[in-house]
């Protein structure tokens, strides 16, 4: 059984990152989801469907790495597998984001047939763990919109078991996936991603 | 007579939507337009004219089917018969927003020429009732604008009759109509299609 | 003499106008002047220099049609020729509002050249008094810049004069000019403006 | 030893000012520090790493002209050298903002190659310090990005004992650099700079 204080704690948590991330236009029409680990059996979640800025208590539920409600006869995001998929791949994960912007679901589609996009030269750079200098290129998978989630889950999988230091990844048309050992780290590396994907589509327009 | 507490609650929901739609910018300069259903015969509709973030008690009249005010000598939107046939035509639609966005304006006048917008492989058609996956398009209607709000509003009936499952229409250099079954719904669909114009518009600012 | 209530009145609402101004983006940078009608020899209008998101009393100072200071040694805006001259010329105005944003600053630029910028089309010209269609074109006139203020005030009056129904005009890289009988008029005035200019650019934008 | 009471209430603008910063957006995700002068031999400044957005009382140190910490064992901001030769450099200067917006990093990426920005004919100039006319040309030098602080430091140093009139620099895909006597001037000069930033973008947009 996973420690019921933990888990209050943790879903004010995404409660209010909720807000946050709605308030910026990131998570909109009861788009994205979002989860924390509990412990190394649950992990808790957004509910399917719910409106992200005026998320409360019984928004958040609590389900197993198999993505298995516990305890709950709610119904979590169909994503919940390419939430569990990070926590089991990465120890250090504490919180997994998903978010659904105008600029990420416009720089995925306009990289259309790219598996990857290339940020480079940018300060903001090093907002992300382990990154020291503008120089060194970050790059971010694109994997195609699908609604086969249990497959796409297996692909992240393996992109990650190659790429262990990678801080997120875009899907086409769909979003933003990205983590962090806190709610702290991971709010900063979504508003770092968005200010790239913003500065990209800002030099995109320029250049056309 | 309609019921007068039903009235008082969907009033409420009406100016608390203006709040919200104003302040995203989607109802500037007193334009647009809300509605809600009463019961079989009446709606409750916003007043011609009034600031739409300011929305106050005495600015939600009651109107019948034929747009005729009840109980009123206010005057309610020219654009009323917009409203009436959705309830009309749709026995599950509950409110109706009529909304006024840059990018529902912009939109609609580069289409210059073109009677529809298809939207495909955006994952946020999912937020509209029935749409299970981002591969199958959705196409919106742009009517030509018009002041004579009765021949459009026959237009839009005719296109319903064809298209059961449509949840909005713009019109052009004009703005959006959207619906829905509660408010949380028809606001859901405005959030989706703003996000969905944004999206078409920045990808129009690339490609350009 | 003029009546010491009205000018606190007054005074209040040019402080809340820019509040909202400045919360827009539209008067940055102590930019903008406002101003408003007293009586048939005065006016109250901005003291120069002033963040406009954070007037107090003291920022709103007495001067006549001339522009000279009335019971203040506080030195008004340069560019108060400019609000005099409205009130002279339109028996009917209350309050001028100058506003300051990066689309009015953009879109007089690339008009370079240009003494006008037309508007057609767009529903939201009728937030306008007397246009009662999208199909007339509206016509502003854009001045080209400069520190000359006496003179430019001048050229304004000649347009006016032959331009009576003229809600607003554009200064080259500098900004817009709207007017109104009421604080609520004028400031519908600008919102359509800012919205119409907006419009403008992104078909720009798209069309480049 | 440097004044307490002088500490506390500039750590407290310092806090303001970051709140006002971050709500803008133009300092995301950690980035950007801030400055402010406390007497001939210190300053206080942000501690690396911290929140914009939530700066606390613990989150500003302060360190002397050379940079060293100064009753304090956190670590201020890898810049903190281009924060020093400001005030070494101008005795008139009490704050130094570096912020770090989209528009900031996308204008100075597409000068790629150019060693400066050239602003001209946009009245809002006149927001800087000696700046009377529109018409006269405000260069921006814009400095190559560097990991080497030290040596970026020097180079700023140079370039200011040639330009005393300076009122700000970019650093290529990372931001700006103001200052100002006051905190509201170099708030001032930042807004002024943003704006104007915006401006050139969306000019590039539309002549693209």
């Amino acid at each position: 059984m996973f420690d019921v204080t933990r888990y209050a704690a943790v879903a004010q948590s995404l409660i209010e990152a909720g807000r946050f991330l709605y308030d910026n236009g990131w998570s909109p029409a009861t788009s994205s989801n979002y989860s924390a680990r509990l412990d190394g059996h649950h992990i808790a979640i957004t509910v399917s469907g719910r409106h992200k800025g005026q998320l409360a208590a019984g928004d958040i539920m609590v389900v197993d790495y198999a993505g298995c409600p516990v305890q709950s006869d709610a119904r979590s995001s169909a994503e919940t597998l390419l939430h569990t998929v990070l926590y089991e791949q990465f120890p250090d994960v504490g919180v997994v984001l998903h978010t659904h912007s105008v600029n990420a679901t416009v720089l995925s589609r306009m990289l259309s047939g790219k598996e990857q996009l290339t940020l480079q030269d940018y300060e903001l750079q090093k907002a992300f763990p382990g990154v020291t200098t503008h120089e060194a290129p970050l790059v971010v998978p694109i994997f195609d919109n699908t609604q086969d989630i249990s497959a796409l889950s297996e692909r992240t999988r393996q992109w990650f078991a190659e790429h262990p230091e990678q801080p997120g990844y875009l899907i086409r048309g769909h979003g933003l996936y990205t983590w962090g050992k806190t709610m702290a780290d991971c709010l900063r590396h979504v508003e770092a991603f968005e200010f790239l994907f913003a500065c990209e589509i800002e030099m995109m327009k320029v250049r056309s």
